[in-house]
């Protein structure tokens, strides 16, 4: 890459990403002990720099207000006495972590008499690209500080003050190495494709956000990059479900926390049942407030305000909010068919009393995350019991699912001999 | 992607995708002896298929002779009755290594009940974009049919003959699904970006060859790519190795197989044994007829019409000849810096008798193997035991260093539950 042609912005983001492949150099070879030394540090100074976090989140907020930022969004974006107390509790939770670092994942002989050791080791250096939350900025930089990754962050705009604040707290950590952690404060949205072809000093790009976000970084992206994208999550009640199960399991994965990627989406009801069950399942999501997108014969069997006719479009959404689409399927088959078409293939639950169409149904569905008489909702770093997550990976290459420590981690394969040539 | 702008070509590239997206579906479904089976046909089929397969290859080798490809070429290119009989052979290795399919990577359960099983599964359609050899068509289809996947190749225009002739022998056997196999018979260059967009169809690209097949297919990949680049790997002998030692895999790794990605192209002498070690070696090199491109402490120390002076050209290239670039180094420090900054981090050696050291360089050296007192040309799926290996990863993520059997998997989430909901 030839430097004469940069702008004044792109040589600060070269300048900051190549302090961050140096800093991972040094993180690499670090004793792990070290890392956790920083994590100790870290927690400290957030509480020391509370004072100037939420002046600078003031800002961030009075700039939300004054811009007409929705009040979910303005919600997320507030850091309060209880939020920073929050990130600081998650700090030392992921401290006290087992660290994965240094672990032999097998190791072999050969009949030659080399030894192999397959040791976990850092990446390198991780790029997250994400969108206005600041907590994140926290919890990647520690979660990568803590497997001896480097990590240059990007956050949305409408954050940029308190994560400037944030990173400027932890970067005055004494046990930090310098670029270890690194902020691009600049937020124009032409860095984005730019910070995506640093080849030479990223390993692995993490883009968490809208759909155009991660459209962006995996058409620009000449680095591996593990996308946290959409869950368009379903419930399937098979023809032997039990119906309060299913009628419990479906209210919970669509009302319990609507605005997450594994929230349902998509409702799948066999014919068989759908007499019963579509009344049922109506009236129960309509008390809930949700509105039903369901196909014909969803909307012969219930009525009402909330219900309306489903189109092509409406298997293939992320609401993200109180609505779901209804469909009667034929059968386990129907309802097979209709997620090789349309599930996003993160999170989808089969509700049934049966166990050989249950053991079917999380054989044949291809998804991170299959489940039988549980709610989709389990799909998380904390519930899955990995203590912290960066993210919920919707790709299969590396990590698929909620991404935990062993998931920042590569390895290298040590090879201990005592003077072997090949023949 | 709208359809109506396509050429003749890329509609057929999409329907020969779409096809193996089908069948990589079925693949997904199938007990893991319903693949066994698929390879014990191919293995059958090949040999029946001989005499068209010797046919289409001497097509391809008259083509090669009129358009004066060089000998080594040629002889890459050329299917003999050994050659056919080494890959039916492989086949059947391949059809008995276990199956990774189906197998319990972890299994936990959580507090509130729920069953969380970690199985691995096939990744989906992997597209495969080489150059001439015409094993390789045989050796990726079968690795990816034992681990469930599906393939699209795209092999070189020199093969394109003996590659049609193959992979109809195994599109003949009753077993494979249609579409499980496909080969893109169109060698035209352009369809390389365009294969490497179709990212509803395919979910891993490997490219194994030159530097711009894989440039080409970084930059235009928008599905994860695992690169089988270049190898630039060395040895360093440090002050207290054993210089018999030393001298016995230097050439071995020099030597006994130039052309391949793991010997090395680098030498790195610790200072402190230069007088004795650098005049020691070059003998030893020149004797096996190896040019030396040497920094100025070995120029001073070695003469010969096969010595010249390094060029910072010489630190990053990748000879596949009988070439070395030689450099004294100051210590293990000066080894560990020329690394940092020079190697592809495929396969580097340490050479020494000290037990401190040699942990050091493992510990910092950033490569996918990293070797004490052993050759480089161990970084092999064969040598390592792995029975088989559809290449060596250069990248970080997912897989690193040889890739076998079970880098052709992905896993999945399977929880059980008795009605869990989240609270």
């Amino acid at each position: 890459m030839t430097t004469s042609t940069l702008t004044a912005a792109e040589t600060e983001v070269r300048a900051l990403c190549a302090e961050a492949r140096n800093a991972s150099r040094l993180l690499a070879t670090l004793p792990t002990a070290r890392l956790d030394e920083m994590l100790d540090e870290i927690a400290v100074q957030l509480e020391k720099e509370a004072l100037a976090i939420f002046a600078a989140n003031a800002k961030d907020i009075a700039v939300a207000e004054k811009t007409g930022l929705n009040k979910v969004m303005i919600d997320r974006l507030r850091i309060t006495e209880k939020s920073l107390a929050a990130m600081v509790a998650g700090v030392r939770q992921v401290r006290v972590l087992p660290q994965p670092l240094g672990q032999k994942i097998t190791e072999w002989e050969r009949p030659n008499g080399i030894k192999i050791s397959k040791i976990r080791v850092p990446i390198g250096v991780i790029a997250i690209i994400f969108e206005s939350r600041p907590n994140v900025t926290i919890d990647a930089a520690v979660l990568c500080l803590k497997t001896g990754n480097a990590t240059v962050l990007r956050g949305g705009k409408e954050a940029i003050h308190s994560n400037r604040a944030l990173i400027e707290a932890l970067q005055k950590c004494k046990s930090l190495p310098k670029g270890a952690v690194q902020l691009i404060g600049d937020t124009d949205r032409a860095l984005v494709p730019f910070l995506c072809r640093q080849s030479d000093f990223i390993d692995l790009i993490i883009p968490r956000g809208g759909h155009s976000l991660i459209e962006t970084v995996v058409a620009e992206a000449r680095i591996p990059v593990i996308k946290h994208a959409h869950g368009v999550c379903s419930v399937f009640v098979h023809t032997q479900a039990d119906l309060a199960m299913a009628e419990k399991i479906v209210l919970n994965a669509k009302v319990q926390r609507p605005g997450v990627c594994n929230a349902i989406e998509t409702l799948l009801i066999d014919r068989t049942i759908a007499n019963k069950f579509v009344p049922q399942i109506a009236a129960a999501l309509t008390k809930a407030g949700v509105e039903i997108r369901g196909d014909e014969t969803v909307l012969k069997l219930a009525k009402g305000d909330n219900i309306r006719a489903a189109s092509e479009e409406d298997w293939i959404t992320e609401y993200l909010d109180l609505i779901l689409a209804v469909r009667v399927v034929d059968g386990l088959d129907g309802a097979l068919d209709h997620l090789a078409n349309y599930s996003s293939h993160h999170s989808d639950s089969i509700i049934t009393e049966d166990a050989t169409t249950a053991e079917r149904y999380l054989n044949e569905v291809d998804s991170a995350t299959v489940y039988w008489n549980a709610s989709t909702r389990f799909t998380d770093g904390a519930e899955f019991g990995f203590g912290a997550e960066i993210g919920i990976s919707t790709d299969k290459l590396h990590a698929r699912g909620p991404m935990g420590l062993d998931e920042l981690t590569s390895y290298k394969f040590v090879i201990r001999g005592t003077g072997q040539v090949r023949v």
